[in-house]
């Protein structure tokens, strides 16, 4: 009955569920009626559902958010927005309740594509961070001195310094689900696999991150890929 | 002649010709000679040199650097030592005069294994960004806009942005050699080798820049890794 | 109308199209009609198969092949069924017209499964294959005596012999589609990830594919992955 | 004192010393004498070895072997030889008494470089088959009747077999090391180094059996790769 509904769920199953299922928000879909689907999913399904919306005289947005519980909470996400751009102009003020930015980003699926390329990135450059500190530890080096080093140059950064220091204090509350950045990292590879482009360092990734989660990890932080290497 | 020899060559058998070679250093190592060795190069390598360098009771220090050509220029390097620690305190002002900071890591031996942990991380990280703008552009999205999205969030960092830009702007001047981060790759593999530690990604890192050199690319930026994505 | 149905399709949406799509087997399927199943498409695509089937009161089995285009005109196909029993039965005439063995597997599902897994393993064979030859290459060794020496040790088999030959001779005509390989890859690949198992070795494998599809290999035989190390 | 002299140990540097070290095998070579080398280790070795050997006057043959302790008993190895040609035949008889066929493969460091592939490609062979089992059992496949398939397929050798056989009799005794060919894969990748030939299979390879000499599984047979899939 609500005029823009948003949906954030946890991967293309139940985004599609939650619009085609039997109670599914797909009924009450009539001119004038938005939908915005803000869960990190395939482009596929993006496509399928804003057909299925746009059919019913709806109107579509797909608005994924790059960032973590923290960000979060401190209003500091980064939206991607991609579909109907009347919508997006409509819940601006909501997006800056949100977030620090927004982008919009041209036809219903681009929104996906770019956050599972940022997501993909993000789950290989944690892996490797995990690399290089147990790399440390086995080769008698301090992982505090190795993040010591890394903060004084140019590969400093908030992700970087914020992951070491989960590892380093064994810390792997979950700001950001070790499962779902496995889940990404399996779409974009789908995805390249569709675009016929080799994603040798997100196939490596992955392997590791599905290592973690048979050692338990899913439902931890993704700093704990960390565990991966020394099990 | 000299009382203290700095060398920063290419790779471990050019460091070892230097000290060990016909006319080499060593001939001219006497009680009060240092030797500084500033090349990245395997930890063995550095402590053959050591021993040789102080069974001549010659004092040995090895400093290698982190940085790029540009932050050699802007003196900004961050100084790595091992070895003799007085020989670290003597040499304090020209280390203060090439690099911002300096790290002492206790025995020889240790630069080196940090180094190329740190280089390994470097050549990682540097094949993902390469990875996520093929794959934005394979998947029809804008580089630029993905480069904007990356550095709105926690990943952001000067070497993503600057690796980011080269590639952007087809400018693959050599800041830092792609040969070198291979033979870095390579080093630090054969490090995890030693110490029985798997390094999935810097393996997958490897294969992608060895390609590269198959394009030609050894004597470019590491960011013309690149290319081994679109070819 | 028929009493029995086969169907042997490219990938799991046809095989799903041609059941449950808009003039699909489903319409005809009543008490006593068979559907058989014989593509290599992933588990969960059998388990929905087998329950649209049986509950509209048909029997199903899924009975994918082992082999290629000239073991299927040889007769001399390796079949994996699984489902009802007593088609398997009723139909083992057939298999024994297309096949020189065949194996009940139990539940509908099991021989989707280790279908996928039997393909993965040939595509990293084929692919280590290819390694090996490009690599003799490149370090100037002959291919023909490199086959020559692998065909009289332990290694030796015929799909060695045949996929080297088809190497050796630049015949890459297709017995089996590299595309439909690299489908299997990416859906044991899968597999894998839904029971967080780890597959590196298929996961490198199936980059390599990938890297021959965007050389527009897909529709060549599987051994055409060697173009992938040669450009 | 010896005419000729064999020599066959278990890596590079074990290799060298014996004829380099103290009390050397060089000491005695002078013109008439004979050193055949049957270790596998990297071409530049062999090249070493070869040029000092012959700079005495001596005549240098490398014969490594292909093949392992089972087959060693039996006389069934393979051996590839390169070097002197006149040793080579000299020694026929010898060749004749330890194996079932030799090649002569030209200038020496070929014999080297062709093992290297060689095993390279029953490395990977072998951790694709770990692969393959370890992903049947996760998805609940009986590994018998995995092995059972297999073996009625083109992909059936001898080495298919016994491995597997090995496996689900849990019986690792050492045939071939698992720390040998972790070197060979080492030794291999790095010669693909030098000839920017890509290796991504074995690269993956190599870490799977790196993780499992993190097991504690390098004095075992190469098929105890298996434990680094399961722990």
């Amino acid at each position: 009955m609500c005029d823009i509904t948003f949906s954030c769920v946890s991967d293309p199953k139940a985004a599609r569920d939650l619009v085609l299922g039997p109670s599914g928000v797909l009924q009450g879909i009539r001119p004038g009626k938005c939908y915005i689907e803000m869960s990190t999913v395939d482009p596929e399904t993006i496509t399928e559902l804003s057909q299925v919306i746009t059919s019913r005289g709806g109107r579509f947005l797909e608005a994924p958010v790059a960032g973590s519980q923290q960000l979060s909470n401190d209003g500091m996400l980064v939206i991607l927005a991609a579909g109907d751009r009347t919508v997006y102009e409509d819940c601006s003020s909501c997006f800056q309740a949100m977030g620090k930015t927004s982008f919009f980003l041209g036809e219903a699926g681009n929104a996906a594509r770019m956050m599972l390329i940022l997501n993909m990135v993000q789950g290989s450059f944690m892996a490797t961070i995990a690399e290089g500190l147990t790399l440390a530890q086995a080769t008698g080096q301090s992982q505090q001195t190795f993040l010591d080093i890394l903060c004084q140059g140019q590969m400093a950064s908030t992700f970087v310094d914020q992951k070491c220091q989960n590892i380093l204090q064994g810390n792997f509350k979950p700001d950001y689900y070790l499962k779902h950045i496995q889940k990404d990292l399996r779409l974009a590879i789908s995805m390249g696999d569709m675009a016929n482009h080799p994603t040798p360092m997100a196939a490596a990734a992955n392997e590791v991150y599905k290592r973690a989660k048979a050692l338990d990890q899913s439902d931890n932080d993704i700093s704990a890929v960390y565990r991966a290497y020394i099990h």
